[in-house]
């Protein structure tokens, strides 16, 4: 069995035309963001709206919850979807939603959006705290039955304060190293060295505002992005989380961006001037576009089997590692 | 492996008491009430007790959510429990709830408690409509994913309306033949008869309210009636469903009754005089009496593997039948 393709994180506006081109790209499995802002009530409805997915194309998507399926899918030719969520809000302030989420099928969840949560801090914050003591019981409890913690959009000693505090490792699922590109999302060498040496999992992020030159990035500049990342960190921690959200009008960046939380506009990564979703590079411009970050990981140096790795194969470990009860 | 012990109703106050004396008994599994009026996210609360208890004594109980877990329980000396309604309160006005609690585990849910409900027509109402649009379309739902119909408290056309409406067999996990003794909860003949001729089930009920002679009631007498019943509906459609309700205060009955649906006092089966919870007979007090079914079902004429079948053989070979996708 040849290694898997793994995106460790989509939030397209799902439809047929998508599902069928995750098939065309050969992609095998996808993490997809149901929850950003929403309470648990509302995160149930988004659960509804992918069994309704489910039912409709089932040769073409169905739930993932244990790293099996992602072989299942490639024997079946489909794309295996897990589930995960951006901000701790659809546990609301309950630890034992911690465990009803993941028989809901949940795998991965952030502590913190870019704002303070009950658990942690996020990036967006003047002052960092760390984690709360809600927090540090929440970790345990994730650790205990299963779901993966995700740090993408969490403050610096959040983050760490997590590496240190979980007993098992951790995944930052989308950002890159701020080294080749500072921005707020971005992490520190001392972040991502972290992470790495507990085991935890890095996946490279193509949102604009995270890569170097936005969206006149080039294949070469990424591919060699991770060719020093992986000197750094051992490529085996390495992996994609695309934060590819194709086919969305700008009203839900805006929701992304704001939620609930405030009567103003806050423009996150964009400006005034270009508050929406800054074009992708055409050189991945949807899931058909794989095969060009795989001609770009060789092309970088890597191995075949180090492209393989780097494309899902580390995922894959990660996810057999990761998703059952400690 | 000998047949499992397997009683498919029961609603106790549970504590390490109550899952000590399954296991005296040797009970395999059994059919836990988690909703009487609770709405979906009440719902939710009660499922994460359950998961505390399930952590907190998994030597004595697991959750079970399909037929091998029976066979699991009886290779491990533990009580699998499963999970069910009494009233469609949990799945409020949206169908796309039905998949989501059989996700979380529930495998049955009555189509009412003793009211109308979105679905159906409770026992108790003065006028029987039968199946709801919403009822009709809740039925096929449950059909597809595996959610077990039980018309236990509902009212005469809706119980036969919703078994020739489902395409797969349904229950009566909790109530007995009205032709023993008359009681809005108990069946008439035509039901039991439509009911188990479509391959459904029945669960003969031990609440006094629904015994000939109520707390009174004789072993021998109940095991006569299971004798008759199974002379016109085939003890291969039989089982147990006692509705022990152990160690539950009175305000629990009230509950049950009442809900938030009045502010006037409904006493149900009881009466002003009588309003709690009548006494058990003395013959099944509790998980620990089991032995005495048994030893009556003997005595009433039933062979060793008709008993077996009674006492839990059949309920098993509904679940295996029940329990997963049409």
């Amino acid at each position: 069995m040849t290694a898997p393709l793994i995106d460790n994180l989509q939030y397209a506006n799902w439809s047929e035309k998508v599902f069928r081109q995750l098939r065309a790209g050969r992609v095998d499995a996808i993490h997809v963001t149901i929850a950003y802002h929403e309470g648990f009530r509302e995160m149930v409805l988004n659960l509804e709206a992918w069994n309704r997915w489910f039912e409709r194309y089932p040769s073409l998507i169905f739930k993932g919850t244990e790293a099996a399926d992602v072989t299942r899918a490639q024997d079946t030719g489909r794309t295996a979807v897990f589930f995960g969520f951006q901000n701790p809000s659809p546990i609301e302030d309950d630890i034992g939603l911690v465990e009803i989420v993941h028989q809901l099928g949940v795998r991965f969840m952030q502590l913190t959006y870019n704002n303070q949560s009950l658990l942690a801090t996020g990036c967006y914050e003047d002052e960092d705290t760390g984690l709360t003591r809600m927090g540090r019981a929440v970790v345990a409890e994730m650790n205990r039955v299963g779901l993966v913690i995700d740090m993408s959009h969490s403050a610096e000693r959040s983050t760490l304060d997590t590496i240190e505090h979980s007993t098992r490792p951790i995944a930052i699922t989308h950002a890159n190293p701020d080294w080749w590109h500072p921005a707020l999302r971005n992490k520190s060498d001392q972040v991502l060295r972290s992470l790495t040496n507990a085991g935890g999992m890095l996946g490279f992020s193509l949102y604009p505002h995270h890569l170097a030159g936005g969206s006149q990035c080039t294949l070469s500049d990424f591919c060699e992005m991770i060719a020093e990342a992986a000197s750094r960190y051992g490529a085996e921690n390495l992996g994609i989380g695309s934060d590819l959200c194709q086919d969305q009008p700008d009203s839900i960046v805006e929701w992304m961006r704001t939620g609930r939380w405030s009567k103003e506009v806050d423009y996150g990564e964009g400006s005034a001037s270009a508050p929406g979703f800054p074009p992708m590079p055409d050189w991945f411009r949807d899931n058909r576009d794989w095969p060009n970050i795989r001609d770009g990981l060789r092309d970088a140096g890597f191995s075949r089997d180090e492209t393989e790795g780097l494309l899902g194969g580390n995922w894959l470990r990660f996810y057999a590692q990761s998703f059952g009860p400690a």
